[in-house]
């Protein structure tokens, strides 16, 4: 690394019924519940034009991620090869942002219930961005 | 904003003939060229599994964006309604990460050719991801 760096402000938190890692699937929909997408109000505006239907990316910061970590056994699994983190979903990388694709459900005010949303309640939101259809997904 | 914040370091720098923002088309296949992704030395054991064919989320940091924007014209046309930045793909926006999904053509060493890429010569990269298939796309 060198000493150049960015500054992350949360733009919101994940309100879910997951409170543990533990109780965290791995990914996607292999049980992942509903969650609010609680935004901040200075941002709130930053809103306008989401509704229920539309497909999200949410990014957020793994808060309990380390940061160390170069390589893992995918999925935590011993007998799988040592893999570079970037060719996983690993949580544990250099920067440690999440990557969730979900529909929203509804949208009150300044919060969004969406699913599936497999992050524990209070994780920050750093961005969201629409999914793009055709020109997105290849 | 409150006061929480997180620092991204950079793992490494895009190299394309993309010099400037006005001749970065808008997004994805609309004309967008190859580019090699320079991993840093200290990161380089991340790589570690992905090889050509691989399809990846690259995020970077738009670095000449604006983070005090929260609605924006998309694709700056006047005519468009006003539309909240997290509605669109804007690179100005709170936290200007950029998400590029890319296929991989080549990997040597620690630089990785990949295309479609629209981002300019010199941007920041801070995580690379696999796509997840049926799980991620749904």
């Amino acid at each position: 690394m060198n000493e150049e760096h960015y500054t992350l402000y949360p733009i919101g938190v994940v309100r879910s019924a997951l409170t543990s890692l533990e109780a965290a699937p791995p990914q996607g929909e292999e049980g992942a519940p509903e969650a609010w997408l609680q935004i901040f109000a200075p941002v709130a505006q930053a809103l306008a034009g989401i509704t229920a239907g539309d497909e999200l990316v949410v990014l957020t910061w793994l808060h309990r991620a380390r940061r160390d970590v170069l390589q893992v056994h995918p999925r935590g699994r011993r007998e799988t090869p040592l893999t570079g983190v970037f060719a996983t979903r690993s949580p544990d990388r250099p920067n440690p942002v999440g990557l969730h694709r979900v529909s929203v459900r509804e949208v009150t005010g300044r919060n969004v219930r969406v699913a599936p949303m497999e992050a524990i309640d209070g994780t920050p939101i750093v961005d969201i961005k629409p999914v793009l259809g055709h020109v997105d997904e290849r």
